[in-house]
């Protein structure tokens, strides 16, 4: 049954791929929360309403089929119920269910497609960058939440203090303890609508005391999302190079020391098919390793192609700094980009290593000249 | 006597145990401020007053007899005056006497409630979160206090300008100098209520250089408290785990150079009961060391215990990185993680820690061979 | 003539101390400054007007005699022209000169008094901070200034976009450039007066991109910020703190290295008279070098000095961490405070130093056990 | 021909230098910018039509004229297609065309000016600070694109949930999506307006979520902007910092890893021409040495002059703080400036780097002493 259904799969597949593919989604997404927002508008509901109700309905199939086909996939390896508890799950939930539920129970529809602002969520689906925010928030819990007690406390205080201030003098903005806390949270985090204003001189104080302590609070608050973002990134970037880094062959031989070093240093860069990395003549002031895919090195007489493992742009970083010949990608590929910066204080530390990009620079060289003897080019671009 | 008092303990432990519970005390927490909130809207006061007081009462009651308890438990061991002074018991007095004395004094209970307000600063007791952000505002004191006389000195001479600058035209909102102050600070934290809006074309000019500077001078306050709390944390993350890493027999044969290495890499995690670490088939990207409780690893013939001082999922590090079995803990348990990241890095500066690693792992598969001769799963899940 | 003059000052020392003490200096900073503000109320002017020009003219005189004191102090080193472009001195002139020359030249005392408003740049004078902060906007200045060129461009655009899109629908709020320009400044500061409001679609789109623009803006500013304090930080800290190892001469055995090292891990602490440092039965987690000042040890036959030099409360780093003794400083006294966490990662690095502190604990040990040999009390409270 | 242009150009060089410097393009488009606001105002277009319209001319023809000339230097190296999608190049072109065309076209010049503001765009020509905040955002794309996410989300969420719960009570602010947006906008942001403010209790607690929830979501932007930043900084001036040390002979004769040391604790100044670098009898905390240019230092008999590749400034780190005499650059010059802090963590690393400064200055000390032999002063001002 798989073996039919793949091939079945083969036919459908370009339409099935631009259909799942990121941009397709975006693009559903932004028409569906539109036609959503304009039903809102009285005048346009009567004018338009068939062609909005349609175009809403096209993308509730859309995403229908999507989370079908999706939860089919997951389902290939998974238990059904083990993936309806996973988030991408929830959201695909979340975005089909209610607006569908609501119209079958015949719920006006103006309403009912209320709940498709809940598609909204499907920009948070499958991507790594959520997850690490999410660990910054976990890893720096507890000092967040002692923020946010500091913030509550602060709150309920100032809540109290004005009500108590002004309750006489204005009824009807401090009255009642409810609405001096809403005055505390629109001044505590600074917004300021100004529906509600302290007008006498110990409630200016107190406001005063409140905006300031909001900033004091939220500054504490940022302070602290910085310190952990900056360690998750430091983090995550480590992992990630590491794997790849173990892929280039030229690196296996060092030891491990100095491998930990170099992935320190080392940036990921995922590009596209057909784009320029290099450009003949610019400034370089980096040098890359190609950890998957092909780049092409054009040099004049037929150009020459790098695989996985082999490294080009290092003569920008041994001498003269502007790039000889473009290099463009063959397929999409994974680069590891290494800096000027880095470049300089690792062959400090490992000159070893400064002689081994030389050697496998001369390698190639030799190579290039055994192909075509008529020439003299060097393959790699400086 | 003490002993008449345990044995008197024993039969009211549960309770009571429960009674001083973190998530009890919240609840009567938010319950009691829910109240004397709702208490403040003169419809609610005249409808369900009587609820509501007897409400309140309870919450009273349970504040007061939790701070007598832990003002007994303290004072065994230190004296009464002194106990008085710790910042628990302040607080612990706060939210006790003010209500109780204006209720007793005959104050109308609608207003004596109000002081119900302070039992908010019983988020703060008892966290450690909090000494830790105090100990940042003071390690950044003379900075902090800077900016803070920078701020005061924009306000003050904002203030004046503004003044100069509107009075004639707008007399009524900045016809003296109180008023003036009170626009400043409005406009400083970019809070701006709109109740005094300069009107002048150089109003306007002062009233945006004074937005600039408010963003400035609260962009520096930032800059200094994220660089404390990164300082604080890297400080206090050590000390704890310096602690957790001495219990640890695998580490005490380390010198204590690699001890101090390890320690910067090794991050706490307190779990509770019953909680899942390791699910079987997860990728995993972390091993764990034990530093208190026990966990039990799902091997099938009978699952096997390890208690403070092993190891496990140091599989994921060293091959597959596909998670073997579950380990579930079965008791409050302190666990050190290491980091993917850092275990490459240690083990690339510490290659016999990665053999005692691979060593201890065979061991306690060849015991665990020992024991169920029939099957040939390793303890340790990967 | 010097002569006579310190013997006059003999005489008046403790009053002039404490008129020209840092406490003495802000009372009266903010008496004048208060007396100043409630000037500028009609009712008070007229009620009070005696008394507060009273006040005002004894702070006014209180700052002419301070400024002609520091003045003569400092010509006796500089001469008064290099001495007059200080930023002291010209704080000192702008306090004292426009105020006389307002009052003087017949100006009404309502309005003279308005220039005591740059009292209040008083707080900057004499300030390490200041410096500091400074520093950190110099060292920035680049960034800081793109940024800068960023709001304006955004500023700039904005005021042209909204109007373009509000002029012929508001009129009064967006109808010149001038006043879409004071919208844009109240919006991209988030600050949000609400005087003027666009109303049309394109003109709410334009709002949002104009406050999210803002933010973003202002995100990098105080990352620049963050960035540039915490390099300043580290480079300040380890001077000041360099100088003051180099006085106790326990480091001075030490290699320049392990001094570098233990330099950038030791915390200044100025410590007052009579304070006390160490507290007996409280947990210890740092010991302290005293770089100057003397600090006497409460043990009970006779309590004992340590001086300069002399170290205390390390017992509480090698083993149990309660405090066997109190510790009060007998001067003010500067001490170099090192936490556990750093204490334990020097010792590790440098066995040398934690056999030094062993011995020179025990040797203070043996000579307290000599001056009193009833006794076998450690003079080195833990 | 290109002799031909450059004899040329050897006499309208000062006016040319003059007109293309930084200042006067500042000038011209601070002077335009005015105009164009002032224009807008109609009682300014009324009476000063004519010298706005003249001054708004001027500056067009100041920038056409500045516009050609790039053009032409540029072409001379690469193609005009190719200089025309440079950044550079556009700005140049937005600033001059659209307000060209629309005033030749016929628009009324009061709003053909309007294209003006396009002007202030060349703030950011030719800026290397651009380029760096550019690249932090590239860099750090992945993470602030998530957080950007995670703004829309919350803003459609919180725009839907105000609709449901204020359409009813309000529906003149609240009673279309379009408008509850507009409101989530402004109050995620904590702008604040307050022409659209929730008045129901549920609408209440959904906004203090939606202000709360704004100020995290934009600390977390903060905290990644500041920690790209960070990194950015610190590898652009490894680079910059590099290449100048490179041109220090005194450095040439490290080993290559101290050189990589030393280069991440220099800083480089540019200092203007005339410009005094150390003043006699200041407290010094930094030695500097001379990458490019000149300077004199003034000693007595006759000032001596120091070239690229000098240091100077040394004496104050080795023993005495104070320094002996005014040093004064002739030329403009690049200086590396090493602090105290530096200095000693450096030379503690490398004792022979601290001979070599010593016998360097003997060396210098002693050329000094064979050319003025009458006198004894040190060509080294400390």
């Amino acid at each position: 049954m798989k073996h039919a259904l793949t091939s079945l799969g083969d036919y459908t597949a370009p339409v099935r791929r631009f259909g799942a593919s990121f941009i397709a989604r975006l693009m559903v997404l932004a028409v569906g929360l539109c036609a959503m927002t304009v039903l809102t508008i009285p005048e346009m509901e009567q004018s338009a309403s068939l062609w909005l109700n349609l175009c809403l309905g096209s993308c509730l199939a859309y995403f229908i089929v999507e989370s079908v086909m999706r939860a089919y996939e997951h389902t290939r390896n998974t238990r059904l119920l083990n993936y309806l508890f996973t988030p991408g799950a929830i959201v695909d939930l979340l975005g089909v269910a209610p607006v569908t539920i609501a119209l079958v129970s015949g719920v006006p529809p103006a309403t009912a497609w209320l709940f498709a602002s809940l598609w909204i969520l499907k920009l948070a689906q499958d991507s790594p960058g959520f997850a690490q925010l999410g660990r910054v928030f976990v890893l720096e819990a507890k000092p967040l939440a002692s923020v946010f007690a500091v913030f509550l406390i602060l709150l309920f205080l100032s809540a109290a203090g004005i009500y108590v201030l002004e309750r006489d003098y204005q009824p009807a903005a401090f009255g009642t303890l409810p609405e001096a806390l809403w005055w505390a949270v629109v001044t505590l985090t600074t917004t300021g609508y100004g529906d509600a204003v302290p007008q006498t001189n110990l409630g200016h104080f107190l406001g005063a005391f409140v905006m300031v302590s909001g900033i004091a609070t939220f500054g504490l608050w940022t302070g602290i999302l910085a310190t952990g973002f900056a360690a998750e990134s430091r983090r995550r970037n480590f992992i990630q190079t590491w794997d790849l880094v173990s892929k280039v062959p030229f690196f296996q031989s060092l030891d491990p020391s100095a491998i930990t070093e170099i992935t320190h240093m080392l940036r990921r860069l995922e590009v596209p098919e057909r784009t320029a990395i290099i450009r003949r003549g610019k400034v370089g002031d980096c040098m890359y390793f190609i950890a998957g895919g092909e780049v092409q090195v054009d040099i004049k007489p037929s150009p020459v192609r790098l695989g996985a493992g082999a490294f080009f742009g290092e003569l920008a970083l041994l001498g003269d700094s502007i790039r000889t010949a473009n290099v463009t990608t063959t397929m999409p590929s994974t680069l590891l980009v290494l800096d000027l910066a880095d470049f300089r204080a690792l062959t400090a530390h490992h000159p070893d290593l400064k002689r081994e990009i030389d050697a496998e620079g001369q390698r190639r060289l030799a190579e290039n000249r055994r192909r075509e003897p008529q020439r003299r080019t060097s393959v790699s671009p400086s």
